[in-house]
């Protein structure tokens, strides 16, 4: 149990006012009883924070935001729109980037304890028992964005990530590919690991067409990865035509290897991505993508958990499901025969 | 002047005591007193949390950063740098990202206050008077990293901008070029505007090359702006054989621009950049820059500010310049003699 301000003075041996004095920082305390409150203080690990939050008194006006990484174009970009939303609300946003690192989102969720903020958005979904736990017991109001984790009672404002998966594939199956690559995600995530890699399996089979286990990667999202596993995929006898990869970060890898091996997008290859972000508009050519709406994300991100911090009584909270649209720009094109 | 612990027992007609136990969140405190205590607390605006300012217990081992805009690949990469070094030092980090406003950064200057961080990280040059001396005033150490404000003062990390933008220059010069246009950033920053361009300028002056102003415009680092200026520079009768932008995001919009135009990267027109951030490996062709060591800089930029927080008496704080270095990848070529 946390040490109380009694414990202090008992351990001090000074009055309960003598402490709230020191505490309080006022001039006529003597300097030895402030020596003594601040040992006492020190030794038994008194958080003077722990006042503050006992008590609410008031809106911090701050939101914690945990992401796993910012160099993602999709969690830089959503993040801007994240903040200018919560700054139209008076919100202010606390970002922390953990890496991909459970550690240390653990001790950023202690840390939005300590600062009281008054709601927390987690865009990461790998969950440790420990997390979990914590996150329930903060008492503080939070919400997932574009991920869902595997419990069901956790608010998540999300597309649907089969869905959109589904209709890529059979995008691209309608543009006369069969042998269609797929560049995937961390098979725990449900989200973007499991929910799109079963939606692409799905349009292959309903269509009729064969799983290629040798068309077929996984990643971690970063550019680096897709070009990596690009070259895998293009190492194939018979390579596939068109390949779906399920981050815009990923896709341009892609894109990347199949321009170092002297081969042509689309031409030779059709790359299709995932997310967009404004990467797909900084590359050439640009990027063809299944596009989350990451602004109108952001924003119901935002205004959900302003609602679940106002607590009004009749409303439940439960997941929201924005619509995917896919964005056909210049890295996809019909199969032409070849080869 | 911020109401005490006693002027809320004056409010509430109770004692000290009796406002320490509310405070506390202890049990036996009779219901109607605590809703005295709590009411004096709101009319009067007193804030528990200044309680724990006033009292330097210990560090609270946060570091508060505030970036201009993450989605530029150069801040996104260099705070993935400084979270991990700050991590390695069991340091937290809180981001707040204040998309080029004043009134966030003051904002969120006052939260870190709040927040009891034990240091400050800003990488955002334009501070007006208000900005300057709430910083000042603060209490909390803190440094500049990759930008230096025009107070000769503040410590800052950062290259030398002057001789980098120079070299590039000469660079070109050297490659055979003798148009060489320039995509310039806000002339109001020190670092990354004035003096980016008037390396520029000297370079051209001291080889005996003219400022042509039809090839020099001026920006905001962003990619669309990169863009929509090299359309500008394009459209000149003679346009340039090489232009040099002094962001790798402008850099990659240049590059974009003259592939929509029919032209080619570097056959036509030689681009180089500026950050050295991950989007240089992103494009193709791959983008040639003149890259901050973003490393190296994130790291030394935390630990600088752990040896202020530390506080070495026998340690004068100045500015660390860092190198620059110039990593020619596929975009620049040397000038052939067309057209």
């Amino acid at each position: 149990m946390a040490p109380k301000i009694k414990d202090v003075a008992k351990h001090a041996g000074v009055s309960v006012t003598t402490v709230s004095r020191v505490l309080n920082g006022e001039k006529y305390v003597k300097d030895d009883l402030k020596e003594r409150v601040k040992r006492a203080i020190d030794e038994l690990g008194y958080s003077p924070s722990h006042i503050a939050r006992s008590l609410v008194l008031k809106k911090t006006n701050l939101i914690g935001v945990i992401v796993p990484d910012i160099t993602s174009s999709f969690y830089s970009t959503i993040l801007s729109t994240i903040e200018r939303t919560a700054s139209r609300n008076d919100y202010n946003l606390m970002v922390c980037n953990i890496l991909e690192e459970t550690d240390k989102e653990l001790k950023y969720l202690q840390v939005f304890k300590q600062m009281r903020v008054d709601g927390i958005i987690i865009m990461h979904e790998k969950l440790n028992e420990e997390i979990r736990e914590l996150i329930q017991s903060l008492d503080i109001p939070f919400l997932f964005s574009s991920v869902k984790p595997a419990d069901q009672e956790f608010v998540s404002v999300i597309i649907d990530d089969y869905a959109a998966s589904y209709d890529v594939t059979r995008h691209l199956i309608s543009l006369g590919h069969t042998r269609i690559g797929f560049i995937g995600g961390d098979m725990r995530d449900v989200t973007s690991g499991q929910n799109r890699y079963l939606g692409y399996r799905d349009a292959l089979t309903d269509c009729g067409l064969a799983i290629v286990s040798d068309y077929i990667r996984f990643g971690d999202y970063k550019t680096q990865s897709g070009h990596a596993l690009m070259k895998e995929i293009l190492a194939n006898e018979t390579p596939p035509t068109a390949v779906f990869a399920v981050s815009d970060d990923m896709a341009v890898g892609a894109m990347n290897c199949i321009h170092d091996h002297g081969l042509k997008v689309p031409d030779d290859v059709s790359i299709i991505g995932f997310d967009g972000s404004q990467l797909t508009e900084q590359v050439r050519p640009r990027l063809s993508s299944m596009e989350q709406p990451i602004l109108e994300m952001g924003e119901v991100t935002v205004e959900t958990l302003l609602a679940m911090i106002k607590g009004d009584p009749n409303r439940t909270f439960t997941d929201v499901i924005l619509q995917h649209n896919l964005v056909d720009r210049d890295s996809c094109k019909a199969y032409n025969g070849q080869p």
